[in-house]
């Protein structure tokens, strides 16, 4: 592997078209890094106009040898976009075209640059939904969600990217494009190789487009916060909300910390003194989610919280969704660096991972701040990082490993949403067994024998 | 690969415990095919006690270049277990141990032999659920749901088998036993190589374990069968109920042949010249249930259907259901023999679909029957073969031919949710392009080598 110079360079140069490939260094620095930390400076940037271009360059790099990282609006959390062995940056961050959306097939078509919003508000004026909502979908793009099988507060009830993936074009390392999937809802060609590429990070293939699934946009929602007094009252309650025979949209949670928090920076008095607060929400047919709250309202009255606000109809629950917001700006805001640690566990096992929580901050020193997808066990961990402390960088890296170790002891995974990438590297080993690994090596050589695609991550 | 003889055998004996490798023809004569036509006598049948014989099997296997067949209860559609190359079928049959149902976790560990409905039962009695439901599943086992992704009406709303496999232990083509996913309703840990092995129809590995995601189960349910004068208004009302933000739990359809067949099997006055048809279910909460049942009858009713029946409540819904299960059983009574195609369109071609197969019908001279999931465009189409006509089966060979290349000139695919096998075999290269299979053969041939597992197939 060149880890350096590209000598090749001026040969992919004559197979591309004039502004494809820039060697600028303003260029090449504004793509070397995701929202993580980590950053590396590429060769080159390439900026592929249609699917022969990609094709071009990944043929060329095969033979060459040269590493190549794609990478889609840059709004990973964990590196997974850093060229860490340099080489060439491919973006398809200007593919921003929703080919198609079919109100009768329930399917959209999109290139790779896509932002998840975008197409959430497209398909959504025509009466038809698309679920998976990462808290970016402003800012991300679809095809860094399907690299990351991202997900979001839905997929409680929606399921993830995944779920949502029917068919991709792919560009293999050596070049070849091919089609996988279809554009049906139900498809058992073969093997599930479409959703293959869903999650892999930019390790096996560089998605050119995608099928996507729509569903029926659920004419109305509505949503409850309540304040508890402690995360064991949270936990309960949760657990009554499931017993009932509830499926919410989302269920999401927030502890002490991050409450104190949000209370400092929104003077919300009602936060003050919450161990925790739950948020539900329940969409559907406005008759049946206005008697669904009214059941949820009684349910969470007799844990005699501490308060309770209701939001009826898309506006008002958009309204609870800042309080949501709120939480994330809030830790931002302690002046502390936050570490975002995505980790799930079973869902029977939130009250151990929140005693966990208080465990590290006791051990470590640092305040620990969980809030995130309780429904689905999916609770980021932030361990909030003092950097004016002496020795912090061992002292967070401690924390992060009591961290890991104790969640996967839990039974739980490092990462629920994100991905490895480089944040959870260093863990890999211990979150897959050594069969797993050695089987995700075989995959990954048969489909990218030389190593070409996103090298330096986990494989 | 040897086809037959086997010298090894007896090497293979002395790793095995008695009782465990069977010989005896009418063993063998019993796993030899599945509910489909063909058939092909194995050279042996092993019964592995534990995760370690399966291993040893496969291990002797590879080295020996034995095919290896495994199946589980052996109620495919497609021959997909028939042992084409002869060697050795490996049952999964007798692992049926529900190994864990855990209430709060959301999840249930079982062997591959334990029966759809087993599970079912077993998860409702504690308030949860287990969604995919198979036509079949009193007698299939969930070994063989994930071999072929199996599906069922309710995956309408809540998707198929895949969409609820969490974890697997899969012992490899070398005998490497691994365990893939995790027991998290979340999991972005690598590449999602768990559900790689399902729908790989046995021949990437064998499934010794799984864990499966439950949902909590929905308190109520209600339904509504409609009676249409054609298919074309069937298609038409069924636009309007997702128009209309519902997503049912289930929607079939079923057709004028078919309920002429029905109607001569029951005497059930309601479908003398019915040109279709559909059937909706609801879930959820009982007053939300009650509710959208009132909303849909209204919406129905507009139609000017030919009957409505309605049906509140669990029993009720069985006892429609039953309803459903009459079309199959009447086109049985047809004597002709039936040829059970679980194709997929787009959801917005169905009346396209409902032409094809008219076409079908005047082009082969052989009846036409479509009933199956209309919500999700996957319609079970069944050319019903008359075998005492000369010359029935080159006609039987055209209509197949022509059906499946007009499914997928509407962009639809030939299988839905039984898989390939040997039944969809002739079609798999229309059905995929070039570079599919070819990353298809590249994935076989990295997990196994050898060609083991269930050789002669679509690979």
């Amino acid at each position: 592997m060149k880890a350096a110079g590209l000598p090749g360079l001026d040969r992919l140069r004559r197979e591309l078209r004039r502004g494809e490939l820039v060697l600028d260094e303003a260029v090449r620095a504004a793509h070397a890094g995701d929202k993580w930390f980590a950053s590396a400076l590429p060769d080159a940037v390439v900026f592929p106009r249609d699917v022969a271009s990609v094709s071009r360059v990944l043929r060329w790099a095969n033979r060459a040898r040269v590493p190549v990282t794609v990478r889609g609006a840059g709004h990973g959390y964990v590196g997974g976009c850093v060229p860490v062995r340099r080489g060439v940056v491919m973006s398809l961050d200007r593919w921003d075209r929703i080919r198609e959306v079919h109100a009768t097939d329930f399917v959209a078509v999109v290139e790779p640059g896509v932002r998840t919003q975008a197409l959430q508000d497209a398909v959504e004026r025509r009466g038809l939904y698309y679920p998976p909502d990462p808290a970016s979908r402003a800012e991300c793009s679809l095809g860094g969600n399907i690299a990351t099988n991202a997900g979001g507060p839905r997929c409680l009830k929606y399921g993830v990217t995944r779920d949502y993936v029917l068919g991709l074009e792919v560009v293999l390392a050596d070049g070849t494009v091919t089609r996988l999937g279809s554009r049906t809802h139900k498809n058992k060609t073969g093997f599930d190789l479409a959703r293959l590429f869903v999650g892999s990070e930019g390790m096996l293939g560089v998605v050119t487009e995608a099928t996507l699934k729509l569903l029926p946009r659920p004419p109305w929602r509505a949503s409850l916060a309540a304040g508890l007094s402690s995360m064991r009252e949270a936990a309960a309650l949760i657990r009554r909300v499931f017993a009932s025979g509830f499926l919410p949209c989302a269920l999401e949670v927030a502890d002490r910390f991050t409450l104190a928090a949000a209370h400092r920076r929104t003077g919300d008095a009602r936060l003050e003194g919450c161990g925790a607060v739950i948020i539900v929400e329940l969409d559907g047919h406005e008759k049946s989610v206005r008697q669904e709250l009214a059941t949820l309202l009684r349910m969470v009255s007799a844990a005699r919280p501490r308060f309770v606000q209701r939001a009826a109809g898309p506006e008002a629950v958009e309204g609870l969704w800042k309080l949501r917001r709120e939480f994330s700006y809030a830790l931002r805001d302690t002046g502390l660096t936050k570490m975002n640690e995505d980790i799930v566990v079973p869902r029977g096992q939130l009250e151990a991972l929140f005693r966990l929580g208080a465990r590290l901050q006791r051990n470590h020193g640092f305040p620990v701040a969980c809030f995130g997808h309780a429904g689905d066990g999916n609770i980021h961990v932030n361990v909030m990082v003092d950097e004016s402390v002496k020795g912090y960088a061992a002292r967070r890296d401690a924390a992060l490993d009591e961290l890991f170790h104790g969640v996967l002891a839990l039974g739980g995974v490092i990462t629920g949403e994100h991905g490895i990438g480089l944040a959870k590297k260093p863990w890999w080993r211990d979150a897959v067994p050594t069969e797993a690994r050695a089987l995700h090596g075989l995959i990954k050589r048969a489909l990218d024998p030389h190593g070409i695609l996103n090298p330096g991550k986990f494989l």
